[in-house]
């Protein structure tokens, strides 16, 4: 079980469509594959996908950094020491992505070496999530399309529309149109980004009261401080937390703070030893949370759904897992599906899923 | 003033003596020297200091992010548009020494453009900063001879007392031993780089409660909240907020949160704009701040004296002037000099500095 190799790997996959929304748009998975390899010849695998408009972190930067600080800090230690790996990672401070990408290669080796599924080994709750799908920017008409297209073909029936944009009529008109159209048939949240200044927001969600929203996500900045604070107190369902909580001491100061009320938790930036943090934390504190896209790939999407389904609480609701199909291909030997509005979770060794390494060799950049 | 070239020049410098703290130790400066030239032959320089442990840079992640990321958003702004560089250098989260080196060039291209000091342009209070030496782990005799060396050669009075190790008397005695050897002519305070619990921070602050330390700065983590906030309640001197306060927000976080009571400002993280940003809330908010030092090579530490020379409250404390001397070498034609515990801000165009172009190609280590 000892850590003898870290790869970082540069791939490149386009989308079919590119997904627009406040904070930036996103037109190719330039993401990073880390492998981690063992003594035993285990190989476990992880995805970092670089954000630099949310965490900062570039491509080239996450292998960087891998290869440099993080690699030379684990090699040796075996697949247990996870506390102690997890020391080592975190005396580096940010590049969130690359961390979790290791942290969940780890958890991968471990369970291909133990023969049990992560979500076992995590907590083994439930085999499956509802998926909810994130509407991006488009014409109203195009959206609502979409819905439809996504309710016929994957049952899913929970949809978080992208909100943010000036003047927000652009926004409320499409969150209506959508419930006139499906009714309660669906459920719908709203995330802005960042995108509206608080003010904005609470006159949007004025406009939205009738619409039955389940919840808000970052409406505004979380550093515009008191006016966040003043906008959570004004309003009577959850605001959720994503960019502004990425560990868990941002957890507290956010919730402490009044700038938040409920919180997202995404592997991608959390892996799974962190994102258990953060889960326990959050039952600790008695809050809300979902399960959110970091745009992932499919091998990102399986580490959401193996994590939410491991939990009571990260199950409950409809977690953020259809990223995937807009991309035009993916690494993965066995695709994900999306069927009734569910994704299962895999019950094989590890997260289940297998690298096409003459796929990889297709995209990746280094070679 | 169009800018036409951004470049990120990785170079590497050996430390005579390496320096030793509870976050990390530095022995080699490897920094990236950032050059922004524009359409009138203009070439204003900054200096970016990777530390992973403090900020999460590396420094292939800096020349990655400045070519991929920032000098694309920048190349076609002139030096005038600097609300706009700002606003899309902030797009991206993170990546402070980054932008910081490229906010710092683009100030000495505007004052070797206007022919007017960084210092004149930001506020032009003082000509000179007196100066605060750090005093790294060694035995408590090489640390008393240190600061005699200091006090002899360069006529230092104020000593930044690096701590933060276990048991914590291994730095009070160091503390106590260099009030006994100097009495009051030197000022001292102390430095926990957060490697003390709260707990034992506050037994070391109470058994030092009679040599008369000016302030303390980060004695445990920003992230043990509500210990922090239990510790810094209990002190009666200012509690220095450094690594923690790395933004504007992060500044009124810290301190509504009751976790700080004063603040560094470093010129490597939050640049000149930044910079100037965080003094104006710091004086609005009534707080004291201390220049403070990111293990600058010359450039950086000429950074730091030019924007503290600037203003009033910036100049009053003793500035963090002074780790440059552990360096073996630098990359300026004309080396900075500490007499009588002053460093002289220079008042020729920019930051009044040229860079050794043979030196640079010696050092540099992508050619």
């Amino acid at each position: 079980m000892k850590i003898v190799k870290i790869e970082a790997i540069p791939f490149a996959i386009p989308y079919v469509k590119p997904l627009r929304f406040a904070s930036g748009e996103v037109h190719t998975a330039e993401h990073v594959l880390v492998k981690i390899h063992t003594d035993d010849g285990v190989v476990g695998v992880g995805e970092a996908p670089p954000r630099p408009f949310t965490y900062g972190e570039t491509q080239a930067g996450i292998v960087a950094v891998i290869e440099t600080v993080f690699a030379p800090q684990l090699i040796g230690l075996t697949l247990l020491d996870r506390e102690r790996a997890q020391q080592r990672l975190q005396r580096t401070v940010g590049n969130p992505a690359a961390k979790s990408a290791i942290d969940i290669a780890l958890w991968d080796a471990l369970g291909r070496t133990l023969n049990q599924s992560v979500t076992a080994l995590l907590g083994g709750y439930t085999d499956r999530l509802r998926v909810s799908h994130m509407l991006g920017f488009e014409e109203p008409a195009k959206m609502v399309a979409e819905a439809e297209r996504m309710i016929e073909t994957h049952g899913i029936r929970t949809f978080k529309v992208k909100v943010g944009r000036q003047p927000y009529t652009l926004d409320t008109v499409v969150v209506r149109t959508l419930r006139e159209r499906f009714g309660n048939e669906i459920e719908l949240y709203v995330d802005g980004n960042r995108g509206w200044s608080a003010t904005e927001a609470l006159q949007a969600m004025r406009e939205m009261s009738d619409l039955g929203l389940s919840f808000a996500e970052e409406l505004c900045p979380a550093d515009d401080i008191l006016g966040r604070r003043w906008l959570v107190d004004h309003l009577d369902i959850p605001f959720v937390a994503d960019e502004s909580v990425t560990t868990p001491a941002e957890v507290t100061r956010e919730i402490l703070g009044g700038s938040a009320t409920a919180l997202s938790i995404k592997c991608a930036r959390t892996g799974f030893t962190q994102s258990q943090r953060v889960h326990h934390l959050a039952e600790g504190l008695g809050l809300e949370v979902i399960m959110g896209n970091q745009i992932d790939g499919q091998l990102g999407t399986m580490c959401t759904a193996a994590f939410g389904a491991a939990f009571s609480l990260t199950s409950r609701r409809a977690a953020e897992l259809s990223n995937f199909l807009d991309m035009s291909d993916d690494l993965l030997t066995d695709p994900l599906e999306i069927h009734d509005g569910d994704l299962v979770v895999r019950q094989g060794a590890g997260l289940s899923v297998e690298i096409d390494e003459s796929k990889l060799t297709h995209y990746r950049l280094d070679q």
